[in-house]
Formats: C-alpha cells, structure tokens, sequence
C-alpha cells in the first residue's frame, strides 16, 4: 500500500529541542531530544541533560573544567551548561554552536553566545587559552575526512601553547547488537566503526543528516597526529568514554 | 546531495517500548515511546505512563475502574496496567493487544492478555460485562470506517446489556499551532480533523503505519450512532478528555 508521508520540514530541530526545554524550565521529564540514525535507528534523550548541573556531569568533565584558566572556546555550547559553570568560576568563554536556537538559549542563559561550527569559527574569536568539546563533543570532529578541517581551525583561533579539551567515548564499549550490527556496516563500507551518520528530530523540524565521530582512543590518537594539536593524555571513566587532552604544538 | 537512509525494519516497535520499560523495571526516565506522524511530526513520551500505578491515571479512569463488575474485556490491555489494578479489585479481566510484545509483558505481570485486536477478537473471547477502552482507547475505533467494524465487533463478544467504557479527547482542544494545522489538512482531504494516522518507532524497529482517532464527543456521538451500541454519557475533565459510556443496545 502507498503510503503518503511528506516527512519533517529541514531546520533547527536541536535548537527547537533546547528552546522548549528552556521553556519548561529544564526539568527532567518535559522535553525529548530525538535523533535518528542512516541505518534508520532511533532514540530519545531527556533533553534537560542539556541544562544539567554540576554535578550531575561526568566526573572527568567536572574535574577538567577545574582546570581551565584563561580564556576558554565551549565549541558546541549547546544551552550552555558547562560555560554558565565556567563564568560563574570566573572563566572568560565564548560559546559557539552550529544551532540557532541553542545559540539564542544559551544568551538567555547569560552565555556570550556566537553563531559558528567547528570548521567555521567565526570572526572575532582568536587567542583561545583553552577549546572546550565537552558533552561528547569529540564527535564534533565529525568523520576522519573532517576531522583534521577541525583540529586546523580550533588550532587557527588558539593562543600558543593552548589546551583542548574533549570528552568521547569508545563506540566499542557496549553489547547492543544493533549498534554493533552498525559497527559491522561502516567496517564493510571502510567507515570507522563510530562514524554516525544522525539527524536530530523535533516536532515537524529534522535537522540536516549530519556526520558525528565516535573514535576509540587508538583512533583519535591516529585523527590527531598531523594536525597542530599534540595528544597529551587521555584520561578514562572505565565505561568507555574518556577525556582527551591536546596541547597546540 | 542524495541520502542512503534503509530506514526502520517493520516490526513490533510498540511491543519493543513496553518490553525494554519493563525490563528497566518501569521506572520513569528510562524508555521513551516515540511516535511519528504522516505528516512527519515526531514526539517522544515516557514510556513508564503505560506502567503508571492507579493513583497517577486521569481521575475519569480511576473512577470508572470502581463500577465494572463482572467479566471485562481489556482492548489494547498494553503492559496491563489497569487490567491489574482491576484483578486485583476482583474483576475478571481478559486483556486483549495486537502487540505480542505487550501480551507478554501483560503476561509476565499476571494478566491473561491475548493476541488480537479490536476488529478481530479471538475465539474463546465471549459474554464479556464490561469492554474497556482505556488510556486514550476510543482511538483504536481508527477512523470512521473502521468504527462501525469495531463497534460491531465488541458487541459481538459482549453479554447482554454490557456497558463499553472508554477514554478519549478532542483534538480542537489544543493550541499547538502545528496539531492545528494538521486537522486543517485532514479537513481539506475530507477527514475528520483527528483523524490521525501514526507509527510507533522504537530503536530500528517501526510498526506499521495505523490509524487512530481522536473524535470530539459530536463525532463519537455520531460514530456510535446505527451501531449496537447506545451513547448513554460523556463525562469530561474540562481539558478535552473525556470518558464515553455506552450500553448494548
């Protein structure tokens, strides 16, 4: 039987997620970040992660940002979570997400919010002292052919000697068959096993299909040589997901 | 750019919402049901409602739940959350679900749950006192020309002067400027406005695409008419929701 589905209209589905989430004021139970895979698998996220505190983050991340001095980059600051704790510490941050409407949340939020991608940061923002990829955000490296696109352009807008901080995770580290099913498909079609290919989806809005990395640690060791950033130390939680660190060479 | 997207498998998606929530022990925040709509609307809701004890159901169901007597006919029993609750009050419950996903959580949860849906009751299914359409159930009367089959059908397996509970809400009472839009689309393609028409997804797995009604009580009214069923109240909530009781005629 035919079946007429026009499908969801292209536009910011994760800042529509992040703008309602706002809207019911962050709590728990309100609102679903929904995101499919190429392989036509689905999953639904409390989208109040996106405004956690402190201390419901992940310990490497909390600790990492104990560290940061200077003037930090949350590339990919989504709502803002970890750049509103960063400013309250009194760290200087400029967030920047690709999403209008997480751009617009995190402002509201009293985040000095810009427009811009990891591969397009845009004018304005130089002598970084640290860039930030927390929240998974390795996986903004998006896919082994942009990756080094990436590292080039946080490194163009670093001060010397600066750090990058970024959280992943080991896609290996799980036993769900369908994700390992997936694993299997990218190896066939030469992907890295954690090469997602995902779309966000909100009411009638789909984000564009977009590319996000998974990279074990072996991986990103190898992604990182060659780029302007040196891999100093990755530091494990034990469940597969770990905090890497790079220095600008 | 063209998309690769295989998309989901067919499958018992509804089933594989209530099965993973019950394996995580039914708790909230866990399992979220997504369901996707023709016209490419999305939603995510936990999945734990369908678990949900008797004291967080809408107030017109827990009443109704204290008047059956007898032997009832639980329609779309799902995890069996108010065929248990009944069980428990000494009712005779025979849940009915065309998932077998939910059959068999029903099942292990202690309800005689059986395969079939409300246009096909199984054989063995019989002189029923009471049929129950709860948790938003006049929506699987699907459209208006499945009702009549439907109200046919439930009729042929009730007792004499059995009455038919069950819950429903009229779409027109939202201002959700995109539900809107849709009943304008189902009015211009001649459908009732919630005449809806939906699949559930559940990791890789979507159902089949089906239909389900939201009817104003005028609708119902109308739908229930010249069928062996008499209209004998609607009681509302005064939020759109409302609890149709019918008598056989």
């Amino acid at each position: 039987m035919r079946e007429s589905v026009p499908g969801p209209a292209v536009g910011d589905a994760f800042g529509g997620v992040l703008r309602a989430c706002h809207e019911a004021g962050a709590r728990t139970g309100a609102v679903f970040q929904i995101v499919e895979r190429d392989d036509g698998h689905i999953a639904a996220s409390d989208a109040a992660v996106y405004f956690a505190p402190v201390e419901d983050w992940p310990e490497l991340e909390r600790k990492a940002c104990e560290e940061i001095t200077g003037r930090a980059l949350d590339v990919g600051c989504g709502a803002g979570r970890h750049a509103s704790v960063l400013i309250a510490a009194g760290v200087e941050v400029i967030g920047l997400d690709s999403s209008p409407g997480a751009v617009a949340v995190a402002r509201a939020r009293g985040v000095d919010a810009r427009l811009g991608s990891a591969s397009v940061v845009p004018a304005g923002i130089s002598a970084m002292d640290t860039v930030v990829l927390f929240g998974n955000g390795i996986g903004l490296l998006g896919c082994p052919r942009q990756a080094p696109v990436v590292l080039a352009e946080l490194a163009r807008v670093a001060a010397p000697g600066a750090r990058l901080l970024g959280s992943g995770h080991d896609p290996c580290v799980t036993t769900d068959p369908i994700h390992l099913a997936y694993h299997d498909h990218n190896r066939r079609r030469g992907r890295m096993p954690g090469h997602l290919r995902l779309r966000v989806r909100h009411e009638h809005l789909a984000s564009e299909w977009f590319d996000y990395l998974l990279p074990s640690e072996t991986e990103l060791a190898e992604l990182v040589r060659g780029s302007p950033w040196r891999l100093v130390e990755i530091r494990q939680d034990g469940r597969g997901g770990y905090l890497a660190v790079m220095q600008l060479r």
